[in-house]
C-alpha cells in the first residue's frame, strides 16, 4: 500500500518538474520521504523487523559544495542529495544516511552513547491513551467526580535525574478534564503520576498521591463562539492592502524581495529553516550580493518549570530535540495569523512509520508596513525652506508559528532593507497550571512554586529559553567575533574629566566568546569579515543587538536539568562551523546528559578566529504568571536583532525612491 | 499690536466653543498665552522693562482638584486655571504664577540657585547670525576655501565646568557648510570655537585652533529629488484602510479608543504630555474603569558626546530643560511620518517675547494592525477537531517627533486592548561628526573618539540617555513599588535540585527603588496598588518590563555632565509625587550643577510605600557610529513596556469579537 504512488504524489512530481534549479539546501519532497522509506525496508538490515522513524531530514550538503553551487548554480553540478535517518529497531537507536541520487543507504550506525531520539507523534498518542483502559486511574477518576469521557491524557518527557544506568525510553502521562471547555490545560487532574513504557506501550508506574478540586470550567474557553456580553474592547479593523501587487516572489523555496534573497525549508526538529540569505546595496554596494547568514534556525526551546514536587519536578521540556518543532507547527489561516497580504508555504515530515505528512501553510511571508520610517530628518537651518525627508518602512516578515502542547510560539524573522533582520519569538497560548484548593491568594501560607491566576489555580513560575542556531557569513565564511567594550576612560585634564572609548578585542578560542549579555551591556557584539573591507578601510561586519527577554537559566549547575541545558547560563556562544554541531541540545535530547551539547563543544575551546563561524544566542524569559495570563495568555515578545556595520559604504536607504515619488 | 485678536484667534474661539467641558489638564490654548504676556506686561513690576518668556505652560492643578473634579465632571467645579512662566528680566530669572481665572499675577519669585532657564528660540537665532559680522570668522571661513554664503551656523549650550561663580548666560556657536548639499551637519567647519553672550548678544571668544578638510558634499544629501541611480531597494507599498472607519475620537485634548481614555496635551519642555490614562476590562472587570498613569512625559533627553578635545567638550546636551523639545516638534506628515489612517493634533507654546506659536500636527495618532495577534493557541487534543483561535492585534500609537538639531527622535506610546502601554523611542536624523585629515581607516594612528563614517568624517561617540517621568496610578494614586526578585533555591531532596522562587520587596524609601536594569534582570519591577485587590485577592498591579536600549552613563561621578545627569547611572529611580519635581534634571538646566535634578532629590530618601508615587526610567542608547550612519541613521528603536500584572481578572482580550465574527 504504501509504495503506491498516490494522484497526491503525482500532483507533486507535475509541481517539481517547473523548478528548473532545486536548491541544494531545499527540504526533503513527500516523494523523497517516500524514497527513503522505500530504500530502508528493502535493505537487507531493516527489511524483516519492526522500526519507527524518529527523524528524517536533509543531510546538509557539504558547506562548500554548496557554495560552489551557489556561485554558479548553471555550471556547478548539484552537490548529492542525502538524508540523515535516525530510526529505533530491535531496542537500538540507528543512525543512517541514505543516498538519494543512488537510491542507497549510503551509511550505518549504531548510537551507542546516552539519550534517545525525539519521540514520533504516533508513540506519545499510542501512551496517552493507556490510562483509559487502566482500572486505578479509571477508579482515581471516578474518585474525582470527573466523567472518564471528559478526560485527554498527553504524554510528556520524563528527563533525566542522575540515575547511572541508561534508562528505558519511559515518558510521563499527565491528565486533563476537557467537557465544557476546549481549554484542558487549565483543567489539570492534579495528583497523579503515570510512567509508561514508549516501547512497550504499557503504563510502568502509576501513583495517586493526592485529591485537589479540578478548577472549574467557567471562564476558561476562549473561543469566540462561547462568549457572553459583556463583551470586551475593540478596536476598528485596519485592512491592509498591495495595489501594486506584492513585492515579494517565492521560486521554489527562494524567496526574493526588495534587496533580500534567502531560502526556506522545514525540518521536522527546528521547524522553518532559513537559508543562504544575500542581500545587496545600492550606489557603491550596488550589483554585490554579499551572503549573511549561511543558515539559521530555532535549535532549541527549553521551557524548565521551577515546582520540585513529586508531579512537577519532571517538566523541563526540551520542545525541540524532545517533540520537534515541525510536526507541532501550526497551519497558518489568513486574518488569524498572518494578515491579507501574506503568501504561505507547507511543510513535510516523515511520521513514525516513515510516511510523509503534510504541514499546510506552515509558513507565511509577507510585506508590513506599520506605520513607520526607516529613517526621517527635518532640516530647518537651511534659509527660506524646511526640508523634511523620510522614507516608509517596509519590511518582509516570514512566520511560522509552534504550538508545544499549551504554550504557542510565534516566530518571525524580518528582512529589512536597510540590511537588518529583526528575529523574534512571542509567547502566546496557554499557561501550564497546578490544581489547588486555594481559591484567593489570602489563604495561601507557604511556598505555591507560583501564583494564583484562577480560583483553585495556580500558574506554575518557568522558563522559556529559546536558542537560535545562527551561521552568520558575513560577506563570505571567514569571520571572527569582536566584542567592542566601551571602557571609561580619563582625560589628562581640560574642562572634561571623563568619556568612554571602544576597546575591540577579536575573540581567539570559544572561550572568548561566551558572552552573559544581561551582567550588564559591557559591549557591542559584531561579526566581521576581516578580509572584507569597505572603501574606507572598515571590515564589514553585522552587530548582534539584543533586545527584551534576556534571561539566563537560575538553576544550580549540579541539578540534572541544567546539566542537560548548560548553554543557558549564557546568551551567546560562538563556535566554529561543524556540520554536525546543529542541535545546541545535543542529538539524543530525550534522557540526555549534557555530554553533547553547545557547552560541552565549547569546552574544547577551538579556535574561531578568522574562520567559519557559528553565533548562538539564546532569548530567555522568565514568566512569573498573573490572571492576564489566564485562561489565555496576551502576546509577550523578545528577540534580537542583526544589523550591519559597515557591511554598505553608506546606508543603504537613501538611494531608496520613497513611495509618493513612485 | 499685539493685542490685537486676530482673525486666527477668532477662529479658535469658535472651536473652543464647543468644547463642553474644557479639561484642567488642558495645555494653554493661544489665547491664554496672549493673555498671559498681557497680565505680565500690564503688571507694574514688568510693565516698563524688557524681558524674554524661557517657559510659558499650564501651572498643574493640584492632583487631587483634578482627580476630584475627574470623578464627576458636570458637577465639580473645575480647578483654578495658573500658567507658570520664567521669565528673564533686568539680568534675573523670575518665576511668576499667573492666574487665568482672575487675570492677574498670583506670584512673583526670583530664582537664586544655580542655572538658567531654557534657551527662547529667537536668542539663539540672535547669535547664531553673529559670526558673519565678525571678522576673525570671515578670514578662517577665507582661510578654508569655503563661500560664505554656504556657511550655517547655530548655537549650542556651553554647559558647566566646574567653575565657582555662576557665569553669564553664554552659548558656543559652531558653522556647518551647505550649499550643494542641505545634510550640512556633515559638513562642520572643524576646528573654530565661539563663545557668545546671549543677553549682550556678542562674540566673547574666538579660537580658530586647527584647519582641517570640509569633508565633501557628494553623497551626502538625503533629498530623494538628489538621488541618480542606480537606486536602492525598494519594497511594494501597503495601503491601510479603515472600512468601518477609525476605532478612536478625539474630544479637545481627550482620546477615546477601545478601552482606553487619555489626555494629550502639548508643553514647550516635554512635547507631547499624555495625562489620566484610564482602562476598563470586560466581563468581571466590566464598567470599571480605572486608572493607570496620571501624567507621562519625556522629562529629558540627555546626549553626552565622548571627545574631550577643546572643540568638542561641551557636547553634551539637555535637549528637554536646554532647549525644550516642543519649539523642535516636527510638522507631521501622513505617508512620511504616520500612515493614511492617521488624525493629528497641532500643539503650541509662546515665543520669548510671548507671543503664541503654533506646531500644526505636532501629534498623529492612529490605529496600527501590523499583521500580528494580540492571542493565539491551537489545540489539537480535542478528539475529532482542531481549536485554532486568535485575535487580531490593532493597537492605537500616539506619535510626536522631536528634531534636537542633527537627531529626531520619534516619540511613540502604543495603547494595546490588553492594558499594555508600549513606550519606544528611536532614533534617526544625522550624526554629528568631527571633519579629520583621515580618509581611510588605515590612516588612523591613536585616539579618534569616534570612527570613520566617510572620507574625511569622524562619527563620534556619544550616548543617548531618555528619562520618562511616569506618574502611574495603578487603580487609584496609592501604589507601592515592588521588585520581585528571582531567588535560587535548593530542594531539600528529591530528583530535583533546584529551582527559583519570587522574593518580592517593597521598597519603603527611595534609595529601595533605584534599579540597575542593565546590571542583570534580578527583579521584576512591579508597582501595586496594596488596598485595590482582585476578587482573587491579588494586589492590582502593572509592571515595567525594560526593552532594547539599557545603556546607563559611562562618565566619572565626578565629571561635570555626569553630576548635571547624574540620574543617568541607573534607570530606574522612585520618588513620591511632588508636583514640583516634574524635570529630572532640575528647573534650570542650562549652566546646572546637580544641586536640583532627580539624583538630589532621591536622597532625601523619602518613604514611598503606599503612597502616590512617580517612576522616573531612561532608555539609554550607546552609539557606535557606522557608515551605515551616514549620510543619515536608519532608525534605531529602544523602550520599555507598562503591561498589566493582575490588574484585570482574567486576559481581557477573551470577550474581544474577532473581527471575523464581527
Amino acid at each position: 500500500m504504501r509504495g503506491k504512488i498516490t494522484p497526491f504524489f503525482l500532483l507533486f512530481f507535475s509541481v517539481i518538474f517547473f523548478f528548473a534549479h532545486p536548491h541544494p539546501l531545499d527540504p526533503l519532497t513527500p516523494s523523497e520521504i517516500s524514497s527513503i522509506r522505500r530504500i530502508i525496508r528493502s535493505s537487507p538490515f531493516f527489511s524483516s523487523k519492526p522500526l519507527a522513524f524518529h527523524y528524517v531530514g536533509l543531510d546538509e550538503p557539504d558547506k562548500l559544495a554548496v557554495l560552489s553551487w551557489q556561485s554558479n548554480p548553471s555550471a556547478a553540478p548539484l552537490p548529492l542529495l542525502r538524508a540523515f535517518v535516525i530510526l529505533r529497531s530491535g531496542g537500538r537507536t540507528h543512525e543512517i544516511s541514505v543516498d538519494l541520487t543512488n537510491s542507497s543507504v549510503a551509511s550505518h550506525r549504531l548510537h551507542t552513547g546516552h539519550g534517545y531520539p525525539m519521540f514520533t507523534v504516533a508513540e506519545l498518542a499510542a501512551v496517552s491513551s493507556l490510562p483509559f483502559n487502566y482500572t486505578p486511574f479509571v477508579e482515581s477518576v471516578k474518585k474525582r467526580g470527573v466523567e472518564l469521557k471528559n478526560v485527554i491524557c498527553t504524554a510528556f518527557a520524563a528527563g533525566w535525574h542522575g540515575n547511572a544506568k541508561q534508562g528505558r525510553r519511559v515518558a510521563k502521562v499527565q491528565c486533563f478534564v476537557a467537557g465544557e471547555t476546549v481549554n484542558l490545560y487549565m483543567r489539570p487532574l492534579e495528583g497523579i503520576t503515570m510512567a509508561v513504557d514508549l516501547e512497550a506501550t504499557e503504563i510502568i508506574n502509576y501513583v495517586d498521591r493526592l485529591v485537589v478540586p479540578v478548577p472549574a470550567a467557567a471562564g476558561t474557553d476562549y473561543r469566540a463562539s462561547r462568549q457572553m456580553p459583556p463583551f470586551g474592547p475593540r478596536a476598528k479593523p485596519v485592512a491592509v492592502a498591495q495595489p501594486q501587487g506584492k513585492g515579494f516572489a517565492i521560486d521554489g523555496c527562494v524567496v526574493r524581495w526588495a534587496n533580500w534573497e534567502f531560502h526556506m525549508g522545514f525540518d521536522v526538529w527546528a521547524g522553518l529553516v532559513i537559508s543562504a540569505a544575500s542581500v545587496v546595496g545600492p550606489g557603491e554596494d550596488s550589483g554585490v550580493r554579499r551572503s549573511v547568514l549561511y543558515r539559521a534556525f530555532v535549535s532549541e526551546v527549553f521551557v524548565p518549570y521551577m515546582d520540585p514536587s513529586e508531579e512537577w519536578y519532571y517538566k523541563v521540556f526540551f520542545d525541540g530535540g524532545e517533540y520537534g518543532l515541525g510536526p507541532y507547527t501550526a497551519s497558518l489561516e489568513t486574518m488569524i495569523d498572518c494578515p491579507a497580504n501574506a503568501e504561505f508555504m507547507d511543510g513535510y515530515y516523515a511520521t513514525g512509520d516513515g510516511s510523509p505528512v503534510k504541514v499546510s501553510r506552515a509558513f507565511c511571508v509577507f510585506e508590513r508596513y506599520a506605520g513607520d520610517t526607516s529613517w526621517r530628518h527635518t532640516e530647518t537651518l537651511i534659509p527660506g525652506e524646511v526640508v523634511t525627508e523620510a522614507r516608509e518602512e517596509v519590511s518582509l516578515v516570514v512566520r511560522t508559528v509552534t504550538t508545544s502542547a499549551n504554550y504557542d510560539y510565534v516566530f518571525d524573522w524580518e528582512f529589512k532593507t536597510s540590511g537588518s533582520i529583526k528575529i523574534s519569538a512571542a509567547l502566546t497560548g496557554t499557561l501550564e497550571v497546578r490544581a489547588t484548593d486555594y481559591t484567593n491568594a489570602d489563604q495561601i501560607s507557604g511556598e505555591q512554586y507560583g501564583t494564583l491566576v484562577a480560583p483553585n489555580t495556580i500558574g506554575v513560575l518557568h522558563d522559556h529559553f529559546i536558542t537560535y542556531h545562527l551561521d552568520l557569513d558575513v560577506a563570505g565564511p571567514p569571520n571572527s567575533f569582536v566584542k567592542a567594550r566601551f571602557r571609561p576612560a580619563r582625560t589628562g585634564g581640560g574642562p572634561r574629566k571623563s568619556y568612554w572609548t571602544v576597546a575591540a578585542e577579536t575573540a581567539r578560542t570559544e572561550a572568548d566568546a561566551r558572552v552573559k549579555v544581561s551582567a550588564g551591556p559591557p559591549a557591542e557584539l559584531l561579526v566581521v569579515n576581516p578580509a572584507a573591507k569597505t572603501k574606507l578601510g572598515n571590515a564589514a561586519g553585522y552587530r548582534l543587538i539584543p533586545g527584551a527577554a534576556v534571561a539566563t537559566s537560575l538553576l544550580s549547575d549540579d541539578d540534572y536539568p541544567q546539566i542537560r541545558a548548560s548553554f543557558t547560563r549564557k546568551q551567546l556562544w560562538v563556535t566554529p562551523y561543524n556540520k554536525s554541531e546543529k542541535w545546541v541540545s545535543g542529538l539524543y535530547v530525550d534522557q540526555s546528559r549534557g555530554d553533547d551539547n553547545l557547552a560541552a563543544w565549547s569546552m574544547r575551546n577551538r579556535a574561531i578566529e578568522n574562520t567559519d563561524i557559528v553565533l548562538w544566542y539564546t532569548i530567555g524569559f522568565r514568566h512569573i504568571p498573573c490572571q492576564e495570563d489566564f485562561p489565555v495568555m496576551p502576546m509577550l515578545a523578545g528577540g534580537f536583532e542583526l544589523r550591519p556595520f559597515n557591511f554598505f559604504e553608506t546606508n543603504p536607504l537613501i538611494k531608496t525612491v520613497p513611495f509618493s515619488k513612485g
